[in-house]
């Protein structure tokens, strides 16, 4: 039911004003202003753009993102206009609980593509799926509709240098520019030249008036076949069709009353029906609606793990693995910034340098773009240090882990480990931090044979991971008679605990690059007749319950981590949670900025080297 | 020992491209190739800049930020070369634990004002101390400098925006354009049109050749004078002076050989001592240097609390807090991003509007800006959405723990209480994610009374604070005699709990916005023969031990944030440590992203709604 004829797109435009104001009045909340504004935009776009109701995920379809996501009531407006979803459902349940149209759009509902609301980071969800049509030879278009207070975003410039570089002709922006923002004009609040930033950026802009659908419609063809990624700057009014709300900013984030409604569907031409719309919500009860989740059956021939004999980094374990998936795989791709040759993509860059996509120091965009990438059918690893891939990327994998991607994220130079660079770059929050996304499983591998089958296993389910590992060069972890632990048969489990060693007078549960001193302690204590079990963790967030029962009479942990939110608190509380109380709980973490020099000095300065380990255990014991 | 003859500043940059070398080979660590083509830069702007060895801090100084801190040996050498640092220190205690040189600048340094390394922040910083500038309405001049690669980091771009609006003609920049990064040419890996750029956001620009001491000397008279921000764009090259390092990315993060090092100081007519600074090495403890840590008495009149007797939202309490603060005392100032209606600093725009940063939707920009602004002697308060001031601005605050600022994050709209608009609204790591930020305290006041006091208490302390509160309406908490429990003699107390009701029963312990459950749940408890106690945790990073051993027998825990990473938790950790296993311990917190509707159906779904803390109380009883 889509109409490219003018008059049409006016009617369905009109028609949908009136609904966005109905749902929030009805609601009391939400984003009635700027949903005025973008809708003659949003109406043009879905009639032009190749989506289908009847078939809302083919693969070939136009992507669509809406970046100010809070403009939901326009966008659901425009959906059930069109077919994709029920209007009833729509004005009826908008910023109810047990509705699925929430306060903003959520990746999932028929026409959705990606969950926004965190400004500024639309962009380069739809470079992601931009950059997904190319490596799957595919013809979609993207479009990516935007506001113009959130062009203020650093984030968004990052997107548009990257669509540059990669010659994005198949992306299209459309910017809603209102210049209303909460604070009152945008050009007075932080004046963003919109024109003159996407034009550094090597785009073509194309301006309009953003009300005038014929406009809207030319600047769409223009831009689908000029062979460049182009802006339409589209001047709107925020509030527009109805004379009191127009380039008023009081209706950005308020509802219009009862009376307000009324008056303003009056001048829209539009019966006032609310109370049919308000029988139904009333009936709606209050719970949780079912969550709305895409995803997609991951094929990937994980090839043949790689077995290392001698010592090496799990840096470069983990960058030979994902070379070798994407060797086997055409469906394999990861995202660097800058650290190809640190973070090890430099195998992958040899082997399959299509696969590679390099942009260079903006962690946000790419964080965010390999988040989309992973969304459309590509497996897709996000490499970086840890400090960028955890901790200044955290808003950024919150926002993937709700739009539930398939993102792997893996970070190297976790930890004092990384030595000389010092505590700007000791990435100290690689089990804390991906707390907070919930969903995300982070996996802390021990030596490169185990790094290998993790970065394999992650490779093959659908869902974010972190993979963490340090920088130092690691020798494979050996059983007592010599041969490896993580041999050729070795097959990872997502939440087993490896027992390295056994003994009865303590355990020692580690992770990653801290494990070798964990084992050295195993063997000065032994030395001193104490007899100590080591336990590797690689997965903090899923405790082996019966490991930490059968060992837990003293107990340390040691971790080159922050001691208040790593593996030591997750052991705490599950040991508290599980009723024991152990004769003694060491933690060994780290408590402050650490200062920066060599790992091996740091690891004896911060208590991680086995000696001081066995000091503190001997001081207690 | 300043020179502004060029043949000095010539012959000084010889000798310090010649430190450079040793002090990195003698790491056998450290960025030699940027170092090289910023030298030139270094020893001319502090020669001219108003910096005095003798007086470092002297408060009209001119403030010098090097962004890109990973060139710290060049920034050392300078420093030396000019009396601010002792030039063998330098070059023998190079990146060792024991010296005070570490990998990446820190502020503390003689001559360093901010501690960089994670790129693209130090602009914000820039932009931060030429606004104090402005209001302490002293005359001293920003310096920048920073490389092309970290130009693509968006952040750069808002920090630009961000000196054009305040008119910032006390603000130069110096672009270290050697077009190398790590992958290779910056203009291959992510191309910036740096002067595009610059001037999209309103700045002058001025190119230059960046190893021609005259033009740099020129171009630093005229940006200085010329009533505009300016940016001078410098052309150098990597590695500038010796042959073979020269526009090699190799150089970048490799120090020379023993040999390469030997070639490069002939090269430069430099004699090779390097064993004189070896053997002093030798001599450094293996231990962590005492902490570099700049701070300030804080001088401030906190006024008069005001005490709510009726209800109001804790927003309010915190914004007219601050208000009447900047009535009171001239250097206390408010960032905002575009939320200064929600984040209710509107009161200080309405009675001190010349306190008020305005920076729109630029979280970066501002989470950094202000942690320059309150380390030069502003009382600074950063106000956001819980999501934006924390999840989005992770690692800008964890730069600012770094530099020891004195900031006050204060966020409101945390956790569920924002209702509506949503799971990528509803900030749940107030208190998880600051402990990544080693130094921060995070205080969560349960009513109005207790925010005004916390804002007051806060302000008058030096160091980093998080203050977070919820969005709603709430109650002045009274006593069961109906007493104001903070009222007009109440004084807060950091790590104090407050101990709402008394009873034998069991526990509640709770923060902000759900402790009015907690008391509805009391008194639910009640009606069915149970006397619980209720206690208020303000202060969940130091937990009152005298409180948990007293109140440990069945406990609950009730909490509006996450629950694997808040109060709970660290309430679990801390029983732990103390030895005791309650007979019950709950935790009610968010154990997924929740859905978007009214706050008070999502506490019900979300079992944070009295009658719900009661039913899972009974069941488990």
């Amino acid at each position: 039911m889509k109409h490219l004829d003018i008059e049409s797109l006016k009617e369905i435009s009109r028609r949908c004003r009136g609904d966005i104001l109905k749902m929030t009045t009805l609601a009391n909340s939400g984003h009635p202003g700027g949903s005025m504004s973008s809708i003659d935009l949003l109406v043009t776009l879905y009639a032009f753009a190749n989506v289908d109701p009847k078939d809302p995920w083919n693969e070939d379809r136009d992507r669509i993102v809406v970046s100010h996501g809070h403009i939901s009531p326009a966008v659901y407006a425009t959906l059930a206009a069109y077919g994709f979803v029920n209007r009833e459902d729509v004005i009826a349940g908008f910023r109810h609980p047990a509705s699925i149209f929430e306060g903003h759009i959520t990746r999932g509902i028929p026409g959705v593509e990606w969950t926004t609301g965190n400004l500024g980071q639309g962009l380069s969800a739809g470079v992601g799926f931009a950059l997904a049509a190319k490596f799957k030879k595919k013809n979609y278009h993207v479009y990516v509709v935007m506001s113009d207070g959130e062009s203020a975003k650093g984030q968004v410039q990052e997107a548009r240098r990257t669509a540059r570089k990669y010659k994005l002709d198949n992306l299209t922006v459309l910017v809603d520019y209102n210049d209303i923002q909460i604070s009152g004009h945008a050009h007075e609040v932080m004046y963003v030249d919109i024109k003159a930033e996407f034009e550094a950026a090597g785009w073509k802009t194309i301006e309009i008036d953003g009300h005038d659908h014929e406009q809207i419609l030319s600047a769409l063809r223009i831009a689908k076949n000029d062979g460049a990624p182009t802006a339409i700057i589209a001047r709107t009014v925020i509030g527009k069709g109805v004379d009191f709300m127009e380039d008023k900013p009081d209706y950005h984030g308020k509802a219009l009353t009862r009376e307000e409604l009324d008056k303003a569907l009056k001048m829209l031409g539009i019966e006032n029906d609310l109370h049919v719309y308000e029988e139904k919500r009333k009936l709606l009860p209050i719970k949780a609606h079912e969550k709305v989740k895409l995803y997609y059956e991951v094929k990937i021939n994980t090839g043949t793990p790689r077995v290392y004999e001698k010592g090496t980094d799990n840096r470069s374990a983990l960058g030979r693995a994902i070379a070798d998936l994407a060797v086997l795989n055409d469906n394999v791709v990861a995202v660097d910034c800058d650290l190809k040759s640190s973070v090890k993509l430099d195998f992958l860059d040899k082997e399959r340098p299509d696969r590679l996509v390099e942009v260079g120091v903006q962690e946000h965009n790419a964080a965010a773009l390999a988040g989309a990438l992973s969304a459309d059918g590509l497996i897709t690893f996000f490499a970086d240090f840890g400090v960028f891939g955890i901790d200044e990327t955290f808003n950024q994998h919150r926002l993937n882990a709700i739009n539930n991607t398939n993102l792997k994220v893996v970070v190297t130079h976790c930890g004092i480990d990384v030595g000389e660079d010092g505590k700007t770059h000791h990435g100290l929050n690689y089990v804390g931090a991906p707390l907070a996304w919930y969903g995300f499983k982070v996996i802390v591998p021990a030596d490169p044979n185990q790094t290998d089958r993790v970065v394999r296993y992650v490779a093959s389910q659908y869902g974010n991971y972190v993979i963490a590992v340090g920088r130092s060069k690691l020798e494979p972890i050996r059983r007592i008679d010599g041969t490896l632990y993580f041999d050729e048969n070795y097959v990872f489990e997502y939440g087993k605990m490896d027992i390295l060693r056994e003994g009865e007078d303590g355990a020692i549960y580690s992770m990653g690059s801290a494990v070798p001193e964990a084992l050295r302690a195993w063997e000065l204590l032994r030395e001193r007749g104490l007899n100590f079990t080591v336990v590797n963790v690689p997965c903090p967030y899923d405790l082996d319950e019966k490991v930490l029962k059968a060992f837990s009479n003293f107990v340390v942990v040691v971790e080159d981590h922050n001691v208040y939110n790593g593996l030591g608190s997750l052991i705490a509380q599950k040991l508290f949670e599980l009723g024991i109380l152990p004769r003694k709980f060491i933690k060994v973490g780290l408590e402050e900025f650490p200062v920066s020099g060599d790992a091996k000095y740091l690891f004896e300065i911060y208590g991680l080297k086995a000696e001081k380990i066995v000091e503190r255990i001997l001081k207690e014991y």
